[in-house]
């Protein structure tokens, strides 16, 4: 089964917007198997619509059309479908009517005809109840190429995905595509091809394997099985079970899986919980680590030390050793971690400290030179790290690594067994 | 004059990366006049990509492909370039080979026969020197539409994408489009939009201005003229004037500015220094203030005080306000922001309090609720948003607010005068 995918807006013409619709729509038919053969991104405007719709229809079975923004640009797609597809007329769609009424009155905005007629559509398709805006989605039925509509709002796209996704499986009598994604950090991807080049080879023939690297976080391997039977759970385990024998604590977790998450998971298996003391990551690793719904219950906090005054004030980093050593040094990022763990009364703590760039490199620590420690109620270990010469990827790739050496330390501390 | 422009890589089509590279380019030809109608993305087939180019040469003048990624999927694109162009035939562009060995040099790689077949193009293009990575670029002078085929990878592109602006600047004549971008924060779209209408009226016909809303920054207005003269920068500067004059501090900044940047700016012009305790944001502030290069001029560091006892222990909040008021209340948050001025000894301070969700919000205070406190010597104000449902957009919702909150509180605050 075939797809393409039309995103329509002037504001992707015109490169105000960056396209993420295309790949999120992409990623969720690949998972069922649906292959996307064509892209396309056209501005609002009636005929350039229609050209595109008969253009991504060739060789299509399922033509996915992204709208622009706001009720003005919504129009002009929906008029477009109902035309190229050839709507015999309009009718109000009740339900969608009322969760229009809904929001409008949330907002404390009157109902005017403007918000009325999203829920207009064309009598020749079914709708997509959207209960996170006003625009529903779209669905029409149809010979060759069937089309379906969704807002372009990003998060209101994703929902109704999820319907169409399933929907598509069922109409269409697809096969439950199974998949499952093993996630690795530490290890570039060559080096990882490499490592696994023999398990790779031995895999059972309907096991698919592909690469998806993240320049920052690792890279992560899809396992796919299209066409699933019985045994199909059982081979991908076994070979997920030989993968971890080989890999070993490079893979950190699975599916959705981030380095924050999993880290969060290891702490409160522990009842243990972090703090953080950053000075070149200036709040990221905290960041990270706080995105993750639920991480009170291990994340205490932390002390963004900027300043060398805060390092000696605050985590009590001994002044003498940031003359001697300098602030990017591994003494003095060890102080910081246990300061700050001491502080905080915490069972473990991360620090960091270096020159995220573009100033303040040396020809001993370039712009990249990163020092990262870990504490625990044994102690600090550390190591220096040397990045890259762009500021924000410096960041990042320092709060990725310090989470990972962080992972790595509460898996083998065996003073803080995992309670069950 | 129009463009169309093609992204080639079975990378896009399974949604493994966002197509940056699109937006990248369109917006570089608009910032010269040069209208982009169709975007394409296909993947890495001969016969896709030449069909690609046939329906994307359609009423389009210039045409841009940007290869998928390494050696072998150059090579389709370049056969199929070829092929789609007539080329008589083949021939080896000596400054690109040259390019090319001393990269793999540079690597410690041998100079095999796929490197050096990047260096061989097609004999009816000129070729435009790569120095960033050994696939050049390719510029098909033809009658209609003229091709232009880049490398995939984003930083060469953009590199080359400097050469293509000029050379279509000059070889089509193009006039010098002129820019000016504000930022403003603090006024939804619609209430910006009937601020300024008569302003908007009554601009001079030359001028035309574009809205750009960010759903987390505000709303930045472009001001463009695609037909400069001697009088267009004052024109131009005459209506920013009057804009300044009827938005007054809504406005921030201006081209690339952000909170942050223009937040660091306002401190460095006073020799002024802030601080962060942060509890709902988890970091985010500290973390945006220290993207900018150069903050430690001015940003000392901050707390992150998720747990309430850091709350108490570090920044001395009152514990009984918490029991009265709750963590996430007015008097706390000032209290947390006076206490990390204080402890770090600032100027400034901001805080932040709230239920960022998914969990933990009640009848009286939502999940969203966010308090938000700014304090300087002569004490602290505060205020609270009610934000989304979400998690993320109200971690990155409230750090924005916070500081534009800061900002307004340094630009009006009498007692830190700007140094000049």
């Amino acid at each position: 089964m075939k797809a393409s995918i039309i995103t329509i807006g002037d504001e992707i013409l015109i490169g105000q917007i960056v396209d993420s619709n295309s790949a999120y729509i992409a990623e969720q038919l690949n998972s069922i198997g649906v292959k996307v053969i064509k892209m396309l991104s056209v501005g609002d405007d009636r005929l350039a619509i229609i050209n595109a719709l008969d253009e991504a229809s060739v060789g299509a079975d399922v033509l996915i059309v992204t709208g622009g923004l706001g009720p003005t640009n919504d129009d002009i797609t929906k008029n477009a479908l109902a035309e190229f597809t050839g709507a015999g007329g309009w009718r109000i769609d009740e339900p969608s009517l009322e969760i229009i009424r809904q929001i409008t009155t949330q907002r404390g905005l009157p109902m005017n005809r403007q918000n009325r007629d999203q829920a207009r559509v064309p009598d020749n398709c079914e709708t997509l109840l959207n209960r996170l805006g006003t625009a529903p989605g779209l669905w029409f039925d149809r010979v060759r190429t069937s089309i379906i509509s969704l807002p372009g709002v990003p998060f209101e796209m994703q929902a109704l995905m999820k319907d169409v996704v399933q929907r598509l499986q069922t109409s269409l009598r697809l096969p439950p595509v199974f998949h499952r994604t093993i996630a690795t950090c530490g290890m570039p991807e060559s080096v990882l091809a490499e490592h696994i080049a023999a398990w790779e080879h031995a895999l059972p023939s309907g096991i698919r394997l592909a690469y998806l690297p993240n320049p920052l976080t690792g890279v992560r391997l899809r396992l796919s099985v299209y066409r699933p039977d019985a045994t199909t759970e059982v081979l991908v385990a076994k070979a997920i079970d030989d993968l971890r024998a080989i890999l070993g604590d490079v893979i950190y977790g699975e599916g959705d899986d981030t380095l924050a998450s999993v880290v969060g998971r290891l702490l409160r298996q522990r009842h243990a919980t972090v703090a953080v003391a950053e000075s070149c990551t200036g709040g990221k690793i905290a960041s990270l680590l706080t995105s993750v719904a639920g991480s009170s219950a291990y994340f205490k906090g932390g002390v963004v030390a900027y300043d060398n005054a805060v390092k000696t004030d605050l985590l009590q980093v001994c002044a003498s050793d940031i003359l001697t050593y300098g602030a990017v040094s591994l003494p003095v990022v060890e102080q910081m971690a246990e300061g700050v763990r001491r502080l905080l009364k915490t069972d473990y703590a991360v620090a960091t400290s270096g020159i995220a760039g573009p100033d303040g490199g040396t020809a001993q620590k370039p712009v990249g030179t990163v020092c990262i420690a870990v504490a625990t109620t044994q102690g600090a270990t550390s190591r220096t790290g040397q990045f890259t010469n762009d500021r924000l990827r410096n960041i990042d790739r320092s709060a990725a690594t310090a989470l990972n050496m962080l992972r790595l330390k509460v898996i083998n501390d065996e003073s803080k067994p995992r309670f069950r």
